[in-house]
């Protein structure tokens, strides 16, 4: 049995959350590590990126046609001898001479003197000549160069998170490596002597280990990269061994279990004497919580019951952990809810599974998926939001506007 | 220089798309993998899951407390003689004494005999007896077995792409392999002897290649698994050998280039002797496409110019490969726009690159971005939707609501 510490007093998790993020905010300084552009979707980028070319490199055709200058094409139908052909990759060095006119592919070097393309729709050939039955102005189906992109302005910003079309232009600028934040690295240490591995059989008492799996698929469905799942005991030497090697290897360190008013409550008996801050956030679930500094390394400390830990995540990091790893904000909807609640805690702010009711791909409403039970870990699975219950609400009517979270 | 075989007729984007689609339905019988639930994010289950065990397993406390019979603390205060404490873990087989109290933490089994929990905040307790001082009804904080899912009900269905709060529930009823459909891979073969790989100098008439890399990260952010990212010069010969590679590695095969009008067209070249069907889709950048089936295996033949192939690629087959994956719909709005387009092409659907303008994380119009250019890849990066004009629509006033998709 552990002595008691005195316990903060009750928070509201907003003001819980911006502890946390102030506690976090050191991590947005990340080392920077160089990738291929080809690795490099989902990144964040590290610093600017310029152009080191000009986009298009050279002056080209934009279509399959002829080469010919504005003003030998001005009355048509005209015919031009045609003397060669340019293919994208050519070198495009022979001058055209003027009057004459060059076959030249999407892509290839229009030839000096050229000013114009004539698209192949437009012409008629023969092997020595070509009739062109429109004519087109100066620049017409020529890029040129710098026109995308000049060589030296900015291309992708700092802090983006690269997708498919950031992937496109750096690739087309040819930049081969790009420096790229690392991402957070978290280790999540779930606690309890009741807990078991899948694929063992229960002994009477015994339940299986789910907080670890389910919050390291949360922590890398948001951007973080999980460097290790681990399993406590409540032997304090083994939770401040696995303690110690998880602040060695990440720089965020997440807890399940052994934080509420019990009597073996290991995360609470190791942590409260390294400066751990525990106590209640008026929240249900996920109400018994913990944040300590460990050599460096942020800890947080989410309750261990399967639907709390996950809420906890979801309420408490997941926004900041986003927002670190520069991705968007959690959507948010405010919606009629369908039925009522019928029960919900004073001065606890509730967060009720719930599920979207669609026309087609836009949500028209919300209904409740599940009981308060921090224990429904089954239920949850059909919840795709979290319905966002204020502290002073206590019952709401069907139809009321509800705020939810996406999960 | 090649023949030119007759073209098919201009056919809108929609009729292709379905053409894409019918093409691609067997992909959705994929074979099944199995991977440990620790694996299984992002995948999509093949089978339909069910709990293997009730949940929770055995009757267990909601509170730290303690374990009484209702009936001893109908009146309160009253004072206990009380007996041991069951920590979760423990087996908790001794029967409840009648007219005594057991403390249990949160998660112990409850003792037989016991059928309600007083939480310790309503209690005080010395060494062998326990003062309570609110009573509850049977039942009161009390997990009943089975209350979250019964062994044998349906925990996750089949076709669920899986998200951290299925991997929490299946990882709570103990499963440790699942079912999981094999992803759709495919090869990318970008052609074109203009082509080099960043980190080269570029030599006159020469150009990065990006197309492989964008297609690839494209591809992977829609849930397909890029098995090979090849080039390929204008040569027929070796087009061919990367071809029968990527069908004899892939279920679906994406080329660039060499696919429109001009005298060096490699996959026109062959891929027509192949059966392919290659012609003019009305839509712009993307408006020269092809598709064959070579080895039993798809193969979609996007144009060169970089935004006509992430286009073709974003209109064509990225709803289609989503809907495979078991991924979302791409979001779509309807937006007012800022400023005019002046001049889009009648008869073909013009796809220009925009930018949502939002208020917070709504978005309530949208600009241009960018020219109509298909070479204008550095300008893509700064879109983030592309924005539908109608075949029929030939310019559209400030304001206009327009349909655009998320890139």
């Amino acid at each position: 049995m552990i002595s008691r510490p005195a316990s903060r007093p009750v928070r509201s998790a907003d003001d819980y959350r911006d502890t946390i993020e102030q506690l976090l905010r050191p991590l947005a300084a990340r080392p920077v590590e160089y990738v291929t552009v080809a690795e490099a979707l989902g990144r964040q980028l590290a610093e600017d990126q310029h152009a080191p070319i000009d986009l298009p490199v050279f002056r080209n055709s934009a279509m399959d046609g002829y080469a010919v200058r504005a003003q030998d094409v001005a009355v048509t139908p005209v015919t031009l001898p045609s003397t060669g052909v340019v293919a994208a990759g050519d070198t495009g060095r022979e001058a055209l001479v003027p009057g004459t006119a060059r076959k030249v592919m999407t892509g290839a070097p229009l030839p000096a003197g050229a000013d114009c393309v004539i698209p192949v729709e437009d012409t008629t050939a023969d092997t020595s000549s070509v009739q062109i039955t429109r004519g087109r102005s100066a620049g017409e189906f020529v890029r040129e160069p710098g026109s995308d992109i000049r060589a030296g302005a900015g291309l992708v910003s700092a802090a983006t998170m690269l997708a498919p079309r950031h992937i496109a232009a750096l690739a087309a600028a040819g930049l081969a490596r790009i420096p790229v934040f690392a991402p957070v690295r978290a280790v999540v240490i779930s606690t309890g002597n009741e807990l078991v591995a899948a694929g063992t059989a229960l002994r009477p008492g015994q339940i299986y280990n789910s907080n670890g799996i389910a919050l390291a698929a949360a922590l890398t469905a948001n951007g973080v990269e999980v460097a290790g799942v681990e399993h406590s005991g409540d032997e304090p030497a083994e939770f401040r061994r696995l303690l110690h090697s998880a602040t060695a290897a990440a720089d965020l360190v997440i807890t399940t279990g052994g934080v509420s008013k019990g009597d073996f409550e290991v995360v609470r008996e190791v942590l409260i004497p390294l400066g751990g801050d525990f106590g209640s956030v008026a929240m249900q679930p996920g109400g018994p919580q913990g944040l300590t500094v460990v050599d460096g390394v942020p800890v947080l400390s989410f309750p261990g019951n399967p639907v709390s830990a996950v809420v906890s995540f979801e309420v408490l990091a997941r926004p900041i952990l986003r927002h670190l790893s520069g991705l968007g904000p959690v959507p948010e909807y405010e919606l009629p809810l369908l039925g009522a609640v019928r029960r919900s805690p004073e001065g606890r702010r509730q967060f009720l599974r719930g599920r979207l009711v669609c026309n087609g791909a836009r949500p028209h409403a919300v209904e409740v998926v599940s009981g308060p039970g921090s224990h429904l870990v089954a239920s949850m699975a059909a919840a795709d939001v979290l319905i966002d219950i204020p502290a002073a609400v206590t019952e709401l009517p069907p139809g009321a506007t509800v705020r939810v979270w996406t999960l």
